[in-house]
């Protein structure tokens, strides 16, 4: 299971505020605080930064790789962005989030996953937009798969994001990524599958009771691999119970550990 | 979805002595507890009774027949005593829990099903005994199911229960089922899935953590039928999360009304 935590992200205020100010302290903790509560990558955007992106990505790796030991994930839009950040990680895994199968986009950010032995996010978007249901995504995710593969990327460090919509827009929003995932799993053995859990409940109330639940029943399709605050003791609680009831936790062993922690107390 | 209601059951010690003081307003409350919730059936189990469980069973069907409309499922280890329950129920629905494809259970519950027109629980249990993995389970359910409709059950009465044990005494246990329910929904077509959430959360603390993420995932991968306490507030919140996921509420109606019921808040 590759977790990678949400939380440095300069769409939140707090980090944001952090940035503007340089408050190195403030991003350093929360970086700790992740790898911490067991993330695996740390993902790290500050595409709110508009004018001074580059100039804030820089400043942001130099202080979460001094911070902690675990590998980043250089989230932009800006593939000047991206190679700034991923240039700054040294002998360290990284991760780009991300490509699409978008021409424009594939071609300026592939080459960087490959410059950097990187590991990459790919959306489920291609030239004609995003996807309507099951079988557009399922297609656009294996061409994706394979293009990539043909360009010299390993399975393995391919994880596509099936894109979530909400299900208060199109209740059947739900339903095809679970059908999607277990089919893009399926048939491209090897490849991992990612998300992030918020969109999916975007304008319902009680937003953590669907966001864990879509976890639980994605990571039940197959799914191997989130963007996620991990620091949220439900969405880690949710993780640990899932894993042991799909038999990735010999002894339940992560799962009582867990236990003696208080994640898993309600 | 499926909802049997499983409180109305003297292994639960309030209940043993409310049948054994014959306490009908006690027994009246809990079946309208329980329909109130949304069970769409409710199951009498007397079986801790011994030498009285016919005339608790008699007496408790009068009780509960009385208090709420809501069809009963007759649970009960002895053919009689199932005769007995099933009998008092007049033109109502009725379940039966359970058979097995084990011949001396089989011969005796089936032609039950067929004189009371009942909906029939079959575990997956034969002749050579509980099933070890996932081929035993799908073959005695695929069997099972068979037989049942050369005797003329139809598929839509039949409800497959594929035996939940421990994942504390074997982490393969869950992962089993959810393949086991997916085979069996995808090749009985018509037939429907059922089992309780209390086994497989057995000598592991926090059950109810074990217990929700089970039922979540299960659901996720076919399953339609449960038997629960649909009273609790944990179990409830996750099946309407799961069903508004699973897009089997349309424009997440239930969803909503479950939150103005003060049902998803943590």
């Amino acid at each position: 299971m590759l977790i990678v935590g949400e939380l440095i992200n300069t769409s939140r205020k707090s980090v944001k505020e952090a940035v503007i100010n340089r408050d190195a302290a403030f991003i350093a903790a929360l970086a700790k605080k992740q790898a911490d509560a067991g993330a695996t990558f740390l993902d790290v955007n500050c595409g709110t930064m508009l004018e001074d992106e580059k100039a804030s990505m820089e400043w942001l790796v130099r202080v979460v790789r001094e911070a902690v030991t675990t590998p980043l994930c250089i989230d932009s839009p800006d593939p000047a962005v991206l190679d700034a950040g991923l240039s700054l990680c040294g002998e360290r895994q990284t991760m780009i989030n991300s490509t699409t199968l978008e021409s424009a986009r594939y071609q300026v950010v592939v080459p960087l996953a490959k410059k950097y032995h990187s590991k990459i996010i790919g959306l489920c978007i291609d030239d004609k937009g995003m996807p309507g249901h099951v079988e557009d995504r399922v297609a656009i995710a294996n061409a994706l798969i394979r293009k990539l593969e043909e360009d010299g990327v390993a399975a393995d460090d391919i994880y596509i994001d099936p894109l979530v919509k909400p299900i208060s827009a199109d209740i059947t929003q739900g339903m095809d990524v679970l059908t999607s995932i277990r089919r893009i799993m399926t048939e491209n053995p090897g490849a991992h599958t990612i998300c992030g859990l918020t969109n999916i409940s975007f304008n319902l109330p009680e937003r953590m009771q669907i966001n864990r639940t879509f976890m639980i029943q994605t990571m039940a399709c197959g799914m191997d691999s989130y963007i996620i605050d991990i620091t949220n003791r439900k969405i880690a609680a949710a993780l640990y119970t899932s894993t042991a009831l799909l038999g990735q936790d010999k002894y339940c062993r992560k799962y009582l550990k867990a236990f003696r922690n208080g994640i898993l107390s309600e």
